[in-house]
């Protein structure tokens, strides 16, 4: 099942708010739906965000002619769309794609669904290569994985990219337990990956995230693997907050940081993560939990989506075309 | 006002799990009232720990003579008060304390309020010395500080050891804005340390664990300043999981990482962090928030309570009597 797809003039999505309670899906058939379920994160992740940009241009075309509206009311929805999340370079990634096809007056429904199709494949060719990879480091019958956050299906069109491995693992029969970093505030890792987990039906723990160095310091897992929101040319990961205390544990610990992300993540125009803008998010998904306030009244959050993990912490990137060592040296550039 | 007391033959404390909501005392007049209250984490944190299990003593004196234990059952009381929580060596230090001036058949309630008083003094002599030290370290004119779960005046008799330090600094007019984890999961970071600073009067932000890492390495702290719950000979510290990372964060961004803690904390009798028995707690604590579950059902958690941070990431510990640096080879031994 594709946890994003076109369907009768429309885009259905997985409703990821509502998970594990309940797996319902979404249809969008405005711009301003679009961006809303973008914005309070009813679809994210990286590569489902390149694929929600890239439907929504398609969306915004059909909008456009069934409402009559002028082309610069077009263009402004799309610039809208390309801006509800400013972190992740694949949403404005998405939308470029089918843009070009849009101005190139080539096939626009063509264009979004081969965005698609491209991510479904890109995330096999991913999680094999990393599993492949682990397999050849790690000298044991199961790989042990530590993930953060979600980057899973539900991160994607299908299969995922951390997750992507994971399930490439389990497919060989080489799946050991597999920590999950529940991922406060919005608990992507507890809700998310704890379901796709339970699904694929994988021994698994779910952790609080300070407890995640403290897992790899102890040796109960054999390489730590991620998604990303973002790639510089050097080799920098912008990934959900507390990504990089797990990196600089697994460097302690002399264990794999592995990044398993397609290659419309790789922004080769920015040197170096100190330039990307990281989201900060409102100070109550921090202060408050399930509707009841934890923090006393007055409290005020510092609420950043992202962190940026350096180069030289990074292992290895996984990418559906090759597998970069940035700890070593090896750059994007 | 001390967060915990004896008071007309029985002990007084806050019932921290309802701050911030409430502030209600709790009357504890029997020894497995208070081991309840010691295992649901209605008092914690190592020093008020120390003071219950000095208390304790006093309280099975009191209850044995009441109701008639034999010596046999008054030991056995005192046993089960000791091992109440294993990981903080406060508790059997506070109860050995008192045992020993009631072998010596010396003024027990006398032995275990001279516990609480040299707690109270501890703290204001280890919150002076660690703000001169940061004071001297950090050349601005307010020190920023991050800290992690709550080592406030809730966590001891009455003013704290990290919040002792921050007190301190305050007093001063030299404290900077304070970051604060949460703390998962029982949020003593987001309901504890944020009902203290509030009523300090700081300006001070509650961040979620996994981005504490980050605030660091974007120079937004000056120090990191955490309690313990033990530190053994090497100077190894044992506290609240999701310590470590911090520790790591802080080494790669050449911030302070300081520990303030009294000396009762200190096991010289054990030589490092690998021996000390880490506290497992319940699934519920991370599969649960206010009662709602969030991860799907079949969902198993690892709930580690504490973790270690070698000693050579920690750049100081700070007593009531001395100030010793691990991280440059300094030892308890």
């Amino acid at each position: 099942m594709r946890t994003i797809d076109w369907r009768d003039d429309g885009i259905v999505l997985i409703e990821q708010t509502r998970l594990p309670d309940e797996l319902v899906e979404l249809r969008v058939t405005t711009v301003d739906m679009l961006v809303d379920a973008i914005r309070r994160l009813a679809v994210r992740g990286a590569p489902a965000l390149g694929a929600a940009g890239a439907l929504g241009v398609l969306l915004a075309v059909r909008q456009a002619a069934r409402e009559g509206w002028s082309h610069e009311q077009r263009a402004a929805a799309i610039t809208r769309l390309r801006a509800a999340r400013p972190t992740a370079v694949n949403l404005a990634w998405g939308v470029d794609r089918v843009v070009a096809s849009l101005e190139a007056s080539a096939d626009v429904e063509a264009a979004a669904l081969a965005v698609l199709d491209e991510d479904a494949e890109a995330c096999r060719a991913i999680g094999d290569r990393g599993a492949q990879w682990l397999l050849g480091q790690v000298g044991a019958p199961r790989v042990r994985v530590h993930t953060h956050c979600n980057a899973g299906a539900l991160a994607t069109v299908e299969y995922g990219t951390a997750l992507g491995v994971v399930r490439s693992l389990a497919s060989r029969g080489r799946l050991g337990t597999v920590y999950a970093d529940e991922t406060r505030p919005l608990l992507q890792g507890a809700r998310l990956t704890a379901w796709e987990l339970a699904v694929l039906g994988a021994d698994y723990r779910v952790v609080v995230d300070g407890a995640g160095a403290g897992v790899i310091a102890r040796g109960l897992v054999d390489a730590v693997v991620v998604g990303a929101d973002r790639i510089t040319a050097n080799g920098d990961v912008i990934n959900k907050v507390g990504t990089f205390p797990l990196a600089l544990a697994a460097a302690r610990a002399g264990v794999p940081f592995v990044v398993a992300a397609p290659e419309s993540t790789v922004d080769t125009a920015t040197a170096d993560g100190a330039a990307v803008e990281i989201e900060e998010r409102a100070d109550d998904e921090v202060l408050t939990h399930a509707g009841r306030r934890t923090a006393p009244p007055g409290a005020r959050a510092y609420n950043p989506a992202f962190d940026l993990t350096p180069a030289d912490l990074v292992t290895a990137v996984v990418t559906e075309r090759r597998l970069l060592r940035p700890a070593a040296g090896e750059t994007f550039a």
